[in-house]
């Protein structure tokens, strides 16, 4: 769907928690930022806990069929602990991913000036995570016998394929070639897991040799955590496995301003399926409905929603608004959600 | 094998790059603080890349054998750039870890006084991970099939038995329940890795039942590099999965002074084969036979194995010396991996 459609037909799960909150601030801002020749049509959806205490469902095949026809989903968070650990994760969250093929899981890290870290100094942070998202160990694969018993053996199965490595792998030398710096990172655990490490390393390797003016480098996942406090100014693309990438971006997430500004995209380059946006916080029970909680990050996932379907121009604006107001905050007393949602909107329309 | 013993049976192994240094100042310092009437018996093994070079071996039956006819194992660093990954970390590091049945993988983080660390503010960091040693993705099971071709699929198994987490569960808790604190952190992903997560969640919930003093909490990993930056005080035993424990390790050294400083031991509980003690840093070839390696890690190991073996007033003697000599390091110009070894081994014996 590109920008000269100039429909945009979103699909919008606020979900759980403080998802509510911040999805209605996202859409202030997009709404506030769309060019008035743009017609913003959304449908609102009510997948995670609420659903599936009603129902019993997580994420139906009409369910699927419906999301399907939306150029582009943007989300709050799903989970709640009134529902088990794992059913809205595996039963939406991934069932999701998987259903529409999201493989690029996109994770921008930028330390924004004024804004605090738990690093010490002024450290450079931006980068961009490129994290698998359709395998490795999130496919469900393995199993349990003798379950509760003291024979209980389980088991997990880390699933790689050519074809999955190799499609985010050229995802991501194609960024880092974009990037002015042009240095990609592979991240993996290639010495201890020689199966998977061995398919990500040759395949990442070849693609290599395409790029000829990429700088590349292999990290070890342990000492990425390293050098992802010690050095974050080493990093400019890191491409990396489902589970890794799942890890690292939450530290990375942490020393660039902490999850309340840390945007994702859940992205299917090919278009077949509409890509989804959230940010990479959870829907944090414990402060929702307070008012309290930061927008800023669904509304970065705004702006790479925008991005992706082609409003470069509308995705930078934001980016700038929200780079001024955080510039802003220190030292001024904490806003409510609303009122961080209301100044990101002037910014965006002035 | 019990102090009263009075003979110290130690197998070295020096291994690669700074490996050797760093033994050799471990074992300075273990002289200078052992008693006068344990006799100290070593005995040196040229596993690593030299011995693979030479012979194509890493480590062999023959070569367990005479290593389970020692009190300990103190061991530098296996690695060099000249040797494919994972051949080193398969066949001999972890090939011994299974061998010998180390699954207690012991990692204290403490950030001691006057000592550099990339954490803004000061930070009290002081707790120790308990790392399962044998199984989780670690078993080497899974395999590779349509090998190099666009078609290749590669598997790797995370193998969790009841057996094994309870084990290492049941430790962590006694190490809990030992502490001041009392306070058992479980870190998994069990949203997603569902099977395992169950296991490592039932029996930790079960065995928790015993322990009515210690408090316990459930953190996903990625959440728990959040707080290992931004709250690490709220640790104080970690108990962990193989993989997630090899992350989160690093990172934790990195917060609390640097691999420099972070000690290891790969322990037996049972001491039906000797446990294996190292500092968590590589074999840094880059540095290698410079004199710039920093001995302390593998001097604490020393102190985690007298303290596995009885030895509790030199092991506290040993970690008093390191203390002090860290908190005199700021300022001054850096010494050299002889001196830092020379200056502990004045510290334990004065
Ligand atoms: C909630 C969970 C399934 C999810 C993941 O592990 O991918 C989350 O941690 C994330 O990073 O988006
Ligand atoms: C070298 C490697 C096999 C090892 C591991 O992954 O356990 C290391 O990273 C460690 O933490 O001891």
């Amino acid at each position: 769907m590109s920008a000269s459609s100039r429909i945009l037909n979103l699909a919008v799960i606020p979900g759980d928690g403080i998802g509510q909150e911040v999805v209605a601030e996202g859409l202030k801002v997009l709404s506030a930022v769309l060019p008035q020749d743009v017609k913003l049509e959304t449908k609102e959806y009510d997948f995670g806990a609420r659903r599936y205490h009603a129902t019993g469902e997580t994420l139906t095949d009409a369910d699927l069929d419906a999301l399907k026809r939306h150029d582009a989903i943007l989300l709050g968070a799903i989970g709640d602990p009134s529902v088990p650990s794992g059913v809205l994760e595996r039963g939406f969250l991934l069932k999701l991913r998987f259903a529409f093929d999201h493989h690029v899981n996109l994770r921008p890290s930028k330390l924004l000036p004024g804004v605090a870290t738990p690093l010490a100094g002024e450290p450079q942070i931006d980068f961009v995570v490129v994290r698998e998202g359709t395998e490795g160990p999130y496919t469900g694969n393995g199993g349990t016998i003798r379950k509760g018993t003291e024979h209980e053996v389980a088991t997990e199965v880390s699933v790689n394929t050519a074809y999955g490595v190799e499609r985010v792998v050229r995802d991501a030398f194609a960024r880092a070639q974009a990037r002015p710096r042009k240095k990609l990172t592979l991240v993996h655990k290639n010495n201890v897991l020689t199966f998977a490490g061995h398919l990500w390393t040759n395949v990442f390797d070849r693609v290599a040799a395409e790029y000829p003016e990429v700088t590349t480098e292999y990290i070890h996942v342990d000492a990425a955590t390293i050098y992802l406090v010690t050095q974050p100014e080493r990093f400019d693309v890191i491409v990396t496995d489902n589970l890794f990438g799942d890890i690292i971006t939450d530290l990375a997430a942490a020393v660039s301003g902490g999850i309340g500004v840390a945007a994702s995209g859940n992205i299917n380059p090919s278009g077949a399926f509409p890509s989804m946006f959230e940010p990479v916080h959870g829907s944090a029970p414990d402060i929702a409905g307070q008012g309290k909680a930061d927008p800023t990050a669904t509304v970065l996932s705004v702006a790479l929603l925008l991005r992706h379907l082609g409003y470069e121009t509308e995705a930078a604006r934001i980016e700038d608004a929200v780079s001024a107001d955080l510039a802003e905050r220190a030292g001024q007393p904490a806003r409510s959600t609303a009122r961080i949602g209301d100044a990101l909107a002037v910014r965006v329309a002035g």
